[in-house]
């Protein structure tokens, strides 16, 4: 199968930030196999089995959503505005949270994303192998963790149950195109340090990276003060984290110290920046000005439909702009460019993928998202990645190919049709609302 | 002209914010004749002209966009992330701007705000007599206020001379249904105390608000600070602005007795608050906990399309409840709705007009935006007002209307071509492209 796009505005976001104007690009099976002008397209005679015209847009690798749970899309607009949400609803609902739920929510999720142009999205949450079995079904590319934690949950009755899930998870999705199985601890705190070592020893076993909520609520940071005179980090390095694949959701209160415990592990550590949630939560603003100096790796990512409320990146890199200019009193910090450059290259780099997916270049997997220039929004482009992080939203996604597969095509699923997906969701969910409506 | 809307999720935001949930509205000409509910509408016979199915989306009062420039479209994406860019790029390409080339942004302006559900905006720019007429063509509500700056500009050789055609304006712009014109001093630092005085005076011979930018610009605050030992609100005061209507754009740097200035003018006085574009240019957080708690009446506005890049108030109401939440550290300060009551009926109260629109009440102007809730980013709902803060984006408008008029059906324009608007657009802007490359 060779698909050809041309017209094209080609933002590759690879390291030179290399662009073509007028652009072409030739995908082969999974791969990308060509990229060049109009005029270098005219000269040469390619047999193709389907040429999308592109109409002027904005070809980007796919965008990649570095933390997110997509089981929890049941949760969204519940109790948004509630002080610690966490405990009082998202705690107690996860209760009635089942594994066709899970399955449910998943494929919606995943619509949700590839609408919106991300390609690849890290996952943490129970039933992880729906997660899986739907990443498959829809096509999307995924690093997928079940949740550890000290306490029964939806899909374990004994407290820490999560970690032979993992193990059998692990061992089943060796090997998969689109899957990587991960290791989910669900935070410092809700994890005592014997599961935590153990998580450590599984890693090195299976070879699989970790990923975890880290340095997010002012009372983890005060327990690991008062139990250890550690912060979180400092406590996870004895452990030997940043030794592992690791990939560390949030990080808001990271300190001096524990930036250079990030720097130090050589990139095996990186962050998942979810300044939409964070901010939301009026949790604060991660340090992500200091960590970029340090040269340590960070994507950005949603977090779960109840705490980001969308799961696409154009509202998180819109929210990434505006608050870390502002933080750091700086309208010059962070270009436009160097924001989509997070959300992809970044991205794939935080998962650790980046010699698969993240940039449009030869030989890279053919993950493509393609922004439209039609609607009202995006017109006049001086700067293609301003009109990208400040007038674009995820309606102006187009199109989007994963490994080589169109799954949306004119801003609708090409395979799935979105009204069964959601109607099957919306009745898997029935119980989910009873007892929602009793907190 | 008999207009029913039904089927629809009614969120007045009246004072009591009362919502009818399977609810019905009846237009009649251009107002609101009737609201109720589904079995009140099956007990009623009407005859009416059109009947519109709300196939179960949020109609809400027509967004109110406080403060913006619609002649600004020509400079969206240009220098975003560029220091001092006002006197940068800003000052510099105004010279190049023309009276068919305001027109022609401002069509294009008002198209962009009708399709993301604007339906009364107020702005400030030269040649506003064009976007008055582009006002009446495209059949939105505003208020137009022309320039006033101590320099040459696009439209007057002398400095000041946005005086002269403000008077001029404000005679020819009496008594319209949907312009009402107003007059708009640039900022308390660039016009000189005489003709700030003159103003006032003008102000009260046509009894015609005035909008300004203040407290915006920290070398604003300086340069006041040491010419007068006063901050510019303490200034104004001493001209008598705040005995007038008077709309303050900003006031970001907004001293407690400024707010207490403000305050005392029991209502005169009102702030528009543009939360996008003071961030996006790391100017700071305007105090608007405080000013709220003052009962300061407060309305959103995107400001220019070029330091908002774009003018819908979905993307305001999103910045506004993370940028707040943080500021304050309070996830709790500002739920959902009490952001959608201050770009509804808080903007109605910050233009002076809230007799006449800014809420779903009989006898009020029928100007109404009903956002579709079928898209994968509206799902589920289990608050409309989370939905509309944290999931819906300007793509979610389905229909606009404004003084009883569909403007805009199924997310197009209803009677101006957009493809035609931004061709007449593109070729105004020839020159100014130009000139725009060589900075
Ligand atoms: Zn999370
Ligand atoms: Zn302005």
């Amino acid at each position: 199968m060779k698909t050809l796009i041309k017209d094209v505005h080609i933002l590759s976001m690879d390291h030179d930030f290399s662009e073509v104007k007028n652009g072409f690009v030739l995908i082969e099976e999974e791969r990308i196999t060509k990229i060049g002008s109009r005029s270098e397209l005219d000269s040469i005679t390619i047999q193709v089995d389907q040429v999308i015209d592109g109409k002027n847009g904005l070809l980007i690798p796919g965008l990649i959503n570095t933390h997110t749970h997509a089981g929890m899309i049941p949760f969204r607009s519940l109790g948004d505005d509630v002080p610690d949400r966490l405990r009082r609803f998202l705690f107690p609902l996860e209760q009635h949270m089942t594994k066709k739920l899970v399955r449910a929510s998943s494929n919606y999720a995943i619509a949700e994303m590839l609408l919106s142009g991300v390609t690849t999205f890290c996952d943490m949450y129970y039933f992880e192998n729906e997660v899986a079995e739907s990443c498959k079904k829809m096509g999307i590319r995924a690093l997928v963790g079940e949740t550890i934690i000290d306490m029964p949950t939806c899909d374990s009755q004994s407290p820490s149950g999560g970690y032979e899930y993992c193990e059998t998870f692990l061992k089943n999705w060796q090997n998969d195109p689109l899957v990587t199985p991960i290791i989910a601890p669900h935070a410092p705190n809700t994890n005592n340090p014997e599961i935590l070592k153990k998580i450590v020893e599984l890693s090195e076993k299976y070879n699989a990276p970790i990923t975890m909520h880290v340095a997010e609520m002012t009372y983890e940071m005060a327990e690991f003060q008062e139990k250890y005179k550690q912060t979180p980090i400092e406590f996870l390095q004895t452990l030997g984290y940043f030794e592992r694949d690791f990939i560390l959701a949030h990080c808001i209160f990271a300190t001096e110290k524990d930036l250079e415990i990030i720097a130090s592990s050589n990139g095996k550590a990186r962050v998942a920046h979810c300044i939409g949630a964070n901010t939301k939560s009026a949790k604060g603003v991660a340090p992500i000005k200091k960590m970029l100096e340090k040269n340590i790796v960070v994507g950005l990512g949603t977090d779960g439909p109840s705490s980001g409320n969308t799961l696409d990146l154009f509202s998180q890199m819109r929210l990434f702009a505006n608050m870390h200019k502002t933080h750091n009193q700086d309208r010059a910090l962070f270009p436009a460019k160097e924001i989509v450059r997070l959300a992809t290259l970044g991205g794939a780099e935080t998962l650790g993928i980046a010699d698969q997916v993240g940039s449009i270049e030869i030989g890279k997997k053919a993950d493509l998202t393609l922004i439209e220039t039609d609607s009202v929004n995006m017109f006049p482009i001086f700067d293609p990645y301003s009109a990208i992080v400040y007038s674009a939203n995820a309606s102006n996604v187009n199109s989007v190919w994963v490994n080589g597969r169109k799954l949306v095509s004119e801003k609708k699923m090409v395979e799935q049709g979105l009204k069964e997906i959601k109607e099957t969701l919306y009745h898997e969910m029935a119980n989910f609302v009873v007892e929602a409506k009793k907190l």
